[in-house]
């Protein structure tokens, strides 16, 4: 499967997934899949997600919690999904404020899987 | 009851919790409760997740999510489960990694109703 096909497949998978994505810790995107023709500035999404990981895992080391593996963010309209697939790579997902959480972690990990073994 | 009572309260209930405390988005600490004598700068942890909170916050803004409402951070050795009680304070329990997540997020919503009422 190619990277669109494992984004595609997830995003269908996910109840209430607006944007799956999976990026460089750097900021650059590698693929964003967009669900139901929504309007996104996937670049923003990119660089600021990026930036987050960037935050989190100096604040974990600076905590002494070791790496970071996983995070989410739940805001007013927007839930923010996110994986570190490794030291370079992270899968993230935003997800309407309906959402299951649980079940968008789920396959969050059983797609970071499949991801990983693409990379 | 006091804020202390609160948050031992809660550092009892929740399995896995290693430090339960209610701190200002600007980073100064109002109470923090380490559970079982563990060592920890408790002055850093403030911090630190202070400006998680600040840094969150702002992305939330640029991506036009809202405000944030809670987030946790799974990290190798460490979880943090952050909910922001209103614009000024936030309540954050750190979890030892075998913590159960659902469950500490349950208590931290019922202890967070509980310290909005006292605030």
């Amino acid at each position: 499967m190619t990277f669109t096909e494992i984004l595609t497949d997830a995003a269908n998978q996910i109840e209430g997934a607006q944007v799956v994505l999976l990026a460089g810790v750097d900021g650059l995107g590698v693929e964003t899949v967009v669900k139901d023709g929504g309007e996104y500035d996937t670049e923003a999404v990119e660089v600021e997600i990026a930036g987050l990981v960037s935050n989190l895992s100096r604040t974990a080391q600076a905590l002494s919690s070791g790496q970071v593996r996983e995070f989410y963010v739940e805001a007013e309209r927007q839930t923010f999904l996110v994986s570190l697939l490794d030291d370079n790579y992270f899968l993230a997902i935003i997800l309407g404020s309906q959402a299951n959480l649980g079940r968008a972690r789920f396959e969050a990990r059983r797609v970071s899987q499949k991801l990983r073994e693409n990379l």
